[in-house]
């Protein structure tokens, strides 16, 4: 009983630090979190009727997809996946979960975001913590040279989840990979045309592909004098620059990477530099750029790429931008990232038509890929390689922007397809429901009946309100009588008497689309 | 060196054992096994090169989706999915892993085959087992007391797998669930005619869906003297008779359990019994068996179920079976399982037509399900029921059956639905086929270009020939020239000249299913 007083004791001061965190306005999840300790001392506690007390949630970063959410998921796969199609893409699956040495030594400092499976005796495995690392293994296990293929799924990261911005621990992938050697930039190029034609069909407002290549960087550090034992992490300061100003990524190059000074404002001067082929012509001129050989054959490529580019009709939202760097170790040559610039809920979607809602989800990079032609050699026991291009897009922060769009529209998402409710105002009319029902369902029409003896008409009007069926099939002694149903409409409230054999043909004729 | 001699040793060793169970045709899992192990000991030795050697496979008792598999698997799902929204069903996600005790005490023996992640800091997590456990714990959760939903996804067991006959650790399944307080039986029969819909529609052969209630199985118990204690393992005896002759199981029985002889022959009498709605009514008649109030709640229930599924035309394939008891703890009411009784590849499939193709695949179970009303209770705070019934297609062996029966068709599976290649016999003429295929790309004609500069025609029309594209857009100086593009069939090689203007149109004419 002392140990029951001491959890209620540490109930109360928990309550306490709950209450201050929601009259503060914490953030969600800081709140969340806290509830979480709550609720686990009540469990500790259990209930007065002995029963175990569960803690009611999923778990820390992850979510589940209710109905209506998976009404939007599925519109926006559907326009993923139509885009992948459209260019001759195949598609496969792996498992959720690796071997562990499969994953190990492919993510630089992030492989300690992997999840681990518990040893229960047998092999040691890992969830995967993209879809590029299963595809290479893939590839080298099935000795495939070449192969278009995508690839949707989740997977999962041990990281800082900040659901409110879509980020999550466990997440949709949709990766669409060019594996082959070919032609210098064709699939390279085509990659970009994907995300643009994906980003424009989602509607999500403005956005920008900026592009760089890991050559370029390198060749950058290196006539900057960077030691070439620093390149890599010199290049994850480098990716913060969407995240911080240019000073304090000096100021971590300079004091916390031991870069020198002059090193670092050289450094500032380049990864300040966006524009597109005219900028790649100008520094294969530029007298420092121009002595790294590396540097030199990147930005060829990109001059290589802007003319493909043209040619798919997308340099009007593709940059090349010195700053990219990208955090995966894997990158070879290539590497790009969509960002939206502006998230907006369109003007025209506003209830009443009018002004435009206000944009609260606060989004950044939505896809981003690039070129890793060593990859596939790191599994193959002869170290041969398949070169490879890809891209990733990042569906759960396009799900966060197209869910407020559905909110802020006045169209009701529809979570069935039900065409038909069979339905009856009268009593005893269960077995003349069921009968009708299977000759709808029979027919390929979806339908439905409420799961009750005597159902009230009106419950049964209510049904077809709240999820959007359309149709009405009512049935009441007269009706059988005559050989008809009475078929109404939801929306208009009109009635007709439809003959039982023209049933079928008449509901299709009502819910065919146009 | 040492080392280096004495693992050479035993690669040489291992290699024999890996050699001797292929002469011995030894089964295919144990090879992999051996194999794996000899892989091992390789990786340990290194490459001559130092470069580390990869064991390259999916974790035991998984797979890999080829894209073939994928065009497969696709069409399954389609079907499945198709009869689910058919009948009104909404669909729902919930993460691939749960808090560990959201999974603790549901499953019974079967517990210890539940996938845990290492405790890396935070919560303690499992793999799902099931999608039925989520479902219950997410309408516990949103406090949602009526709902119909279906949910596809993989589930993950740690079970001795026999892949050849479709039994792995990470499987499918495809759940359809009536959540809601109703009139009895019309959800559940609604559930059979689903599983009866599916079954027919997937083409696989014979198929019986087996009915039976937990409560005429614990009221049989009752009348028969087991004692109470024992209902759970006796019942889970009773589950092996699909595989077991009755003899072993009654030895199961007497030995093991310790049950008397005598209670043993009287389960064996009713275990054995089979039929419909007159074996219902025979046995509410039955002297011992009318003794249990559990059991005629029960058989009456049956009776009632059947009246409904002669409406819904699904008599012809469902059995009251005696003997069918499932697993699972959480069963309250009635309990079903389909099983396929031959499992044929078609004759009208087999090449040129001919006799049926042997069987090879060895099928059981292929859905199964029933009604739990206390599981959503359990994860209430306050034990609030929500009454349940549901069906789970188990959809690997169902892939087994549709991938052999791919393979006997002549019948080629597209991977892909490209319509069109953009091709050219000449030299020089990137830039005009990468203008061409983006025309057809934002028309939305499905198009593929090869990612060379110049490649020949031959490898062009090849890879029409191999991925099945239909048609080829070829171009060339002439007719560049003439304002027009040769069309080309690949089937009869039928070539046309075709103006720029018409020609989306004309791709879309002749790719149109009719």
């Amino acid at each position: 009983m002392e140990d029951k007083a001491q959890i209620q004791d540490a109930i109360k001061v928990q309550g306490e630090v709950v209450r201050k965190l929601k009259t503060e306005k914490a953030s969600k999840e800081q709140i969340e979190e806290e509830v979480a300790k709550l609720l686990e001392l009540k469990a500790q506690l259990g209930g007065d009727d002995g029963k175990h007390q569960f803690v009611l949630k999923t778990a820390k970063g992850t979510r589940d997809y209710n109905p209506k959410q998976m009404a939007i998921r599925e519109k926006v796969f559907n326009i993923i996946t139509s885009s992948f199609r459209r260019h001759g893409a195949e598609t496969i699956d792996t498992p959720v979960f690796e071997l562990k040495e499969t994953l190990t030594g492919k993510y630089g400092e992030d492989s300690k975001l992997i999840y681990d499976l518990k040893d229960q005796g047998g092999e040691l495995l890992s969830l995967r913590y993209d879809l590029t690392v299963p595809f290479a293994r893939y590839l080298a296990m099935n000795k495939i040279t070449n192969i278009k293929r995508y690839h949707i799924a989740k997977v999962y990261r041990r990281d800082n989840p900040a659901m409110t911005r879509g980020r999550y621990r466990e997440f949709y992938q949709c990766d669409f990979d060019i594996a082959g050697q070919y032609d210098a930039m064709i699939p390279d190029a085509e990659c970009l045309k994907i995300v643009h034609e994906i980003l424009s069909q989602l509607d999500l407002g403005e956005f920008r592909i900026k592009v760089n290549d890991r050559r370029i960087l390198d060749g950058m550090f290196a006539v900057c004098g960077v030691p070439d034992d620093k390149f890599r992490t010199i290049c994850s300061t480098v990716d913060k620059l969407d995240k911080m100003p240019w000073e304090e990524v000096k100021k971590e190059m300079v004091g916390e990477k031991g870069l020198s000074e002059e090193a670092a404002d050289q450094i500032g001067e380049y990864v300040s530099m966006q524009g597109g082929m005219d900028l790649a012509e100008r520094l294969l001129q530029d007298q420092k750029m121009s002595q790294s050989k590396l540097a030199c054959a990147g930005l060829s490529d990109i001059k290589l790429l802007f003319t493909y580019l043209q040619l798919f009709q997308v340099t009007d939202k593709v940059v090349f931008d010195l700053s990219l760097a990208r955090g995966l170790d894997y990158y070879t040559g290539i590497i790009y990232e969509a960002v939206l610039t502006q998230a907006r809920v369109a003007a025209g979607d506003a209830p009443n038509g009018g002004a435009a809602a206000e944009d609260s989800v606060s989004v950044g990079s939505v896809a981003g890929g690039g070129r890793y032609d060593g990859l596939v050699g790191m599994f193959d026991p002869k170290g041969r390689k398949v070169p490879c291009v890809g891209v990733s897009i990042g569906i759960e922060r396009i799900f966060s922007i197209m869910e407020q769009k559905a909110e802020a529209s006045a169209e009701k998402v529809r979570t069935t397809e039900v065409q038909v409710m069979v339905a009856s105002a009268q009593k005893n009319l269960l077995e003349e429901r069921l009968k009708l029902v299977t000759e709808l369902w029979n027919a390929d029409i979806k339908a439905e009946v409420l799961y009750k003896k005597n159902p009230k008409l009106l419950s049964q009007l209510q049904h077809c309100e709240e999820s959007g069926i359309p149709l009405v099939a009512i049935l009441g002694e007269q009706e059988l009588k005559d050989g008809v149903v009475k078929l109404r409409d939801v929306a208009t409230r009109e009635e007709a008497d439809v003959s039982r054999a023209d049933l079928i043909q008449e509901i299709r004729r009502r819910t065919s689309r146009p």
